[in-house]
């Protein structure tokens, strides 16, 4: 059995983004050389998910907007710690913060649209994501 | 180790359906051999999920109806694109997409009352869930 | 390969509760003796999730309100089976019901403040987790 392990990091110009990273997750696969498996993708840090569709402007926007009308930015009991983010914390819950990727014969079994994308909602600082392939 | 990769196919006749997959999925779990592993569910398409709950039809459309509440049918930026499926999308977000099943001494390893469940958002058309079973 | 399956079991005194799991899973990986691979960490009872987040008292109370106000305590039609937990059947939807840990170098491979907690929704009653380590 193979597996690899590698740390993606991210620092968002903005509060709020949507990172594509189908590609580099790609290649990561490829690297392991694992043909049958499964890749794990997962957001170490908890005000950022992963999200698992379109890369459509329109629904990117969409999707945020949705998010800021079901967990708005508001003054949250979290705040009495000196934290300005609630928001983001629920924002993560709701989009969900990783994805299982199946690997078929060596390659990442993704549906036709399906795009990853690393989903940042308090941006502005550097985070990490996980991705750990394991497989034969 | 043992692995074992499935497509099931769907073309649901209404828009919107939760069509319960358990049976087609402990089957191919069956099939794999795979006695301690996981298995891995996952909807291929980004207008559809999979949702892990009761055979109830009133709780199915009580989900359907939250759904409906929290992602509405409504103009969104997605359909300038020519599509008029945004909700189905963000539907889908808030379902989750994909189960992992756990195998223990060969079967799926489930709840007393957890079904696995295929659900469609934007439906009439052929769309794939991707079944993967990896174990020994 | 090996792999190790272990149950944790619940009985909340509250009907809802956010219970910190953490150590135990980090117990159950040192125990499988694994080094790489995945920890599968998921409810088995659908009206109980799972949730990774921040051990913070202000940020939980936040969560299960957010819960409250999209899936509220109101009269449901799985309610017409003589059930009264509608509810939490949605919560453990909108939560997420399961984690998959990655396991590196024999630990669980989390973000700095990532916590692992069983969501209750319904408690007051027996239900289980099921806590499964594959790897090598």
């Amino acid at each position: 059995m193979k597996s690899k392990t590698e740390y993606l990091w991210f620092e968002t110009p903005k509060r709020r983004d949507l990172v594509n990273i189908t590609g580099r997750v790609e290649k990561i696969v490829a690297e392991s050389g694992v043909r049958e498996g499964f890749c794990l993708v997962s957001a170490m840090h908890i005000t950022a998910g992963v999200w698992v569709n379109d890369e459509e402007p329109g629904l990117k926007q969409d999707f945020m907007e949705m998010l800021e009308r079901l967990a708005p930015v508001a003054d949250y009991k979290h705040h009495r710690t000196g934290e300005d983010n609630g928001d983001a914390h629920l924002k993560r819950t709701l989009t969900g913060y990783q994805a299982m990727l199946p690997v078929t014969k060596g390659k990442l079994d993704l549906g036709p649209w399906e795009q990853v994308f690393y989903a940042e909602f308090d941006g502005q600082r550097r985070k990490r994501v996980v991705v750990k392939v394991l497989g034969v």
